[in-house]
C-alpha cells in the first residue's frame, strides 16, 4: 500500500472529526459516517475552531448511517463512545473490509475485547486521546487545546498499521506515544478518570478541587486510585511508584475544571460507566481485588440510572 | 406536678405541630415557637388533616422567634431539624427554666449529646418519631399515618418525667414504645435509614424499590447494614439477628416509596446527612470499625454540597 490510506470516521463527532481532520491533513482520503450533522457536513464540511491552525475539512465522502460504501477502507476510525445498548460491532460491520483496520479512540478499559473477538483477522489498532475538544453546533467543533494520541495494538504490540498511522497522526501536527502495552496505558489513564469521573457525577458535576477539598475529599479519591491500582496490578500492568501523588499534584496545578463525564452529565448526555469504572470492578472481581469504595460510587450511580 | 404539664414546641413544623397537638389532646397547656408560620398559626391556629380525627389545634400561645416566654414550660418538645449551623442549644436556652425538661423528637444518631452538654441538670428525654406527616402550607398539616413515639432517657433509663409524658401522649392517642436503652433504638433505625436515606439522594430521589433492583443494588444496601450493625456493635449496641432480612423483607412489602430525606432532597430542602450517617461514621472511626462504603457516601455528598 504506497498510495496514501483511505480512512472512514465512524462517529465523528468531535474527536472523531478531529482526529479525521488530522489524517485529510496528512495526505489521506477521508470519509465519514453521520447521522445527526449528516446535512451540515454534507453542505459545509466541518469548521473549526483551533490552537493548530485552520482545522476545517470537507470529507471526501459523507455517508449516512444506512448507506453502503462505494469504497472499501483502509482504516476505520471508530470514535462513538461506548455506551451499554450501543453495539459497536453492529456499527462497524457493514463498512468492514477482509483487510480493513479498526482503529479505536475511544476512552475506558478492556472497550476492545468486543471488537477483538467480532473481527477476529482484521488489525486492531487501540488509541487514548488526550484532548480537550467539543462539538458547538452542527459541523461545528471547537479545538481547546491538546490532541496527543496514545498508540499500539490490543492487546499488546505496535505492529505495522501502528507505525503507518503513528506516521501520518504526526505529519497532521500531533503528537503520538507509541507502546506496546496499550492497556497498560489504559491503566494509568484510569488511575485519574475511575475515581474522579464517576464520583464527579455522583457530586451533581463537581469541579475537581471542590472534590478535593470537600471535607474527606483527597482522602476518598487517593483510596479509590488504590483500589485502581491493586486491579491494575492483579491483571499484569503494575503501576509506577508515586503515581497518585503526580496524579494529584497535577490535578491541584491545573486549577479548578470539570472532567468530560461532569460535562456530559451536566448536559444530559449519557456517561461511559461501564468504561470508565463499571469494568474495572468486573475485572477487580476476576481476579478477587476488593474495591469496596468504586463499587459503592458504581452502584449508586447504577441506582441513579434506574 | 398534678396540674397537667406546660408545654412548648419549638419547631412547631410538621412534626412538632403533630405532637404539640397529641399532647393538647391530652389537657396539656401548649404553646409554640414559630418562625415562618407564625402569622398564620397565630391568626387560624394548626390545620390538620389527619386520620386520627380533627387534629386541628389553636395555640395557647404563639412565640416568634425574638419574644420572651410569658410562663416557664415544665417540657419543651424540640423538633428542629439537625443539620451544621443550626445551634439547637442557643435555640432553647432562652426557653429554658431551672426545672423544664427537654423532649427531643429528632431523628439520627447521637444527635442528643450538645444538648445533654448544654443542660446537665435538666431532665433529657430522647424521642423518635415513626410518622408519614407533612406541612402542606402555613399551618396547615398533613398526617398520613402513623405517629408511634419510642421513648426513653438519654443516654439510658426511664425516668418519672418519661412515664409522665409517655401516658400523656397515649392519652392523647398514639403509641409510646417505653425503653430504658434508647440510643439502641435508634441505632437499629440507623439500620434502615443510614443506608437507604442517603443513597437516595446520591440516586437524585430515586425510590426504595429503584434502588433495591438496580444492578448490585440490593447487594450494596445488605453491606451498608452490615457496616451500620458492626460499629452499633462496637458501640455497645448489638442488634438482633436476622434484622437485615427484616427491614428488607419489610421495604419490599411496602413497595417504591421515597424517603424522608429522599423528599427534602427533591424538595430542595437540607438533608440531615449528619444525623443520619455523619456520626455514624464518626463514631465507626472511634471504634476502629471499618465503614468504606457508609464512607464512600459520605464524603460523595459532601463533595455535592462543597
Amino acid at each position: 500500500m504506497n498510495r496514501f490510506p483511505r480512512v472512514l470516521v465512524i462517529g465523528a463527532g468531535a474527536i472523531g472529526s478531529f482526529y479525521g481532520a488530522i489524517l485529510k491533513r496528512a495526505g489521506c482520503e477521508v470519509a465519514v459516517v453521520l447521522r445527526s450533522d449528516y446535512e451540515a457536513v454534507n453542505a459545509n464540511g466541518f469548521r473549526f475552531t483551533s490552537s493548530l491552525g485552520d482545522l476545517s475539512w470537507r470529507p471526501d465522502q459523507v455517508y449516512g448511517p444506512n448507506d453502503t460504501p462505494v469504497q472499501t477502507a483502509d482504516y476505520i476510525l471508530l470514535c462513538v463512545k461506548v455506551l451499554p445498548g450501543v453495539d459497536r460491532a453492529a456499527l462497524v460491520r457493514p463498512w468492514m473490509g477482509e483487510h480493513t483496520g479498526l482503529v479505536l479512540i475511544e476512552n475506558g478499559l478492556d472497550i476492545e475485547r468486543e471488537l477483538a473477538d467480532a473481527f477476529p483477522t482484521n488489525p486492531l489498532v487501540s488509541c487514548l486521546a488526550f484532548i480537550a475538544v467539543s462539538r458547538t453546533g452542527p459541523g461545528e467543533v471547537n479545538h481547546q487545546a491538546y490532541g496527543q494520541l496514545v498508540m499500539g495494538n490490543f492487546p499488546r504490540g505496535f505492529d505495522e498499521h501502528c507505525a503507518r498511522l503513528s506516521e501520518l497522526f504526526q505529519q497532521g501536527g500531533i503528537k503520538v506515544d507509541e507502546t506496546d502495552a496499550v492497556v497498560g496505558e489504559r491503566w494509568r489513564k484510569c488511575v485519574w478518570n475511575t475515581p474522579f469521573n464517576p464520583l464527579s457525577v455522583l457530586a451533581n458535576g463537581a469541579d475537581t478541587l471542590s472534590m478535593l477539598d470537600a471535607p474527606g475529599g483527597e482522602s476518598l479519591i487517593r483510596t479509590l486510585m488504590e483500589e485502581v491500582i491493586a486491579v491494575a496490578e492483579a491483571d499484569g500492568y503494575p503501576m509506577p511508584d508515586g503515581i497518585i501523588d503526580k496524579n494529584l499534584e497535577g490535578t491541584r496545578k491545573m486549577g479548578a475544571y470539570k472532567n468530560s463525564m461532569a460535562l456530559d452529565y451536566l448536559q444530559g448526555r449519557a456517561i461511559e460507566l461501564d468504561a470508565i469504572l463499571g469494568n474495572v470492578v468486573a475485572i477487580a472481581r476476576q481476579h478477587q481485588v476488593p474495591v469496596p469504595h468504586l463499587q459503592t460510587i458504581l452502584v449508586a450511580l447504577r441506582m441513579r440510572q434506574a
